[in-house]
């Protein structure tokens, strides 16, 4: 089933949820449609009839789940740092400690904005359209990526962190990482995601000291 | 002296490089102005008056030096990166050993960062703006990281990469750390930088491996 719920609410605006799976097909197609837009050219240059003519519906259908142009971009924001979380998840479970976890997430991330280029230029320009999602989006993936190596720690794979500050810096910087990884070899230009992860997961096991 | 060259040219635009010293610090004043303008209302809604009023510069004085609003801009974003470098340079001399250096330079950033919050609104509208400049910012960023840790890897102070590629993702994985770190320790809220980079510096050293 497609998801298109995130934080106990739909993409559409308040009042204005898909009651159907017909909806729901619809509301997918406009969020989809409003992914290409808003990536390519931007939130000012992007319109909501842009939107509708790439998604093939009708204008009256938009209003039928959104109240403006600011309110798709902001379910949108919402919708991609969903699929990114789906995208990753899987890729999890076949991990032998938390260490490689964390390298499996990289690669999966990686092959993710091979496919969704999108999704920098969107999470991105929400800094300025839509600061909340920006800020949500890093936090709750922070804190996800808090919440296993902690878990990883407690498993023993991982060096404990000496404090709550302790945790949350290392999230932040294998945040930071995949981030500018995913820029530099997703969007700008092309590298094998494994052997990307591969050289990031030798930096977040042993790190940069001499062996 | 103030610093308004970078790559070989003038702040200014084409042909309108200041001549004399006080013209020089007439295009510091406006600089200075654009950065809290574009910083505090965004490049949409920031003005060529509302800049000079600022500087407390005439409009004609603005024309002496620049073309247009996306020219200050442009200058705005060449300026910044070269001030993050200038403010984190002095903090790496004392630095015992590479990996001592990155920490202190997390910690100069931070301090940067606290000082001059614009800096993220601004580098990162730049990607919307001046996709040039937000390029040659990280990308010349990224290389001067690499080449560092290429010199403590050479001094024997840092596990060599082992290949190009690895030192290429090892100094984007480090900017991005610090990218991140900045946004949520200096931006969003505040801790104080030595304990940030101190717990950063852990895992540049050591990485996550139970030791």
């Amino acid at each position: 089933m497609l998801r298109l719920e995130s934080g106990g609410g739909s993409a559409a605006s308040d009042g204005k949820a898909p009651r159907t799976a017909r909806g729901e097909r619809t509301l997918r197609k406009i969020l989809d449609a409003a992914r290409v837009e808003f990536g390519d050219k931007g939130f000012a240059d992007s319109s909501i009839v842009g939107i509708t003519s790439r998604a093939k519906v009708a204008l009256g259908t938009f209003y039928t789940y959104f109240d403006s142009k600011e309110d798709v971009f902001r379910a949108l924001v919402r919708d991609m740092s969903d699929r990114v979380r789906e995208h990753v998840a899987p890729s999890l479970s076949g991990a032998s400690d938390g260490i490689e976890a964390e390298s499996c997430a990289l690669e999966s991330f990686l092959r993710f904005v091979e496919q969704q280029k999108q999704v920098y230029r969107i999470i991105d320009e929400a800094e300025f359209v839509d600061p909340q999602g920006f800020h949500d989006h890093y936090q709750t993936t922070a804190t996800r990526i808090a919440a296993r190596l902690d878990a990883a720690a407690a498993r023993g794979e991982v060096q404990p962190a000496a404090d709550p500050l302790e945790s949350e810096v290392r999230a932040w910087a294998v945040m930071g990482m995949n981030v500018f990884l995913g820029l530099r070899y997703g969007v700008w230009s092309h590298e094998e995601p494994e052997k990307v992860a591969a050289a990031a997961a030798r930096l977040l096991r042993g790190g940069l000291a001499k062996r």
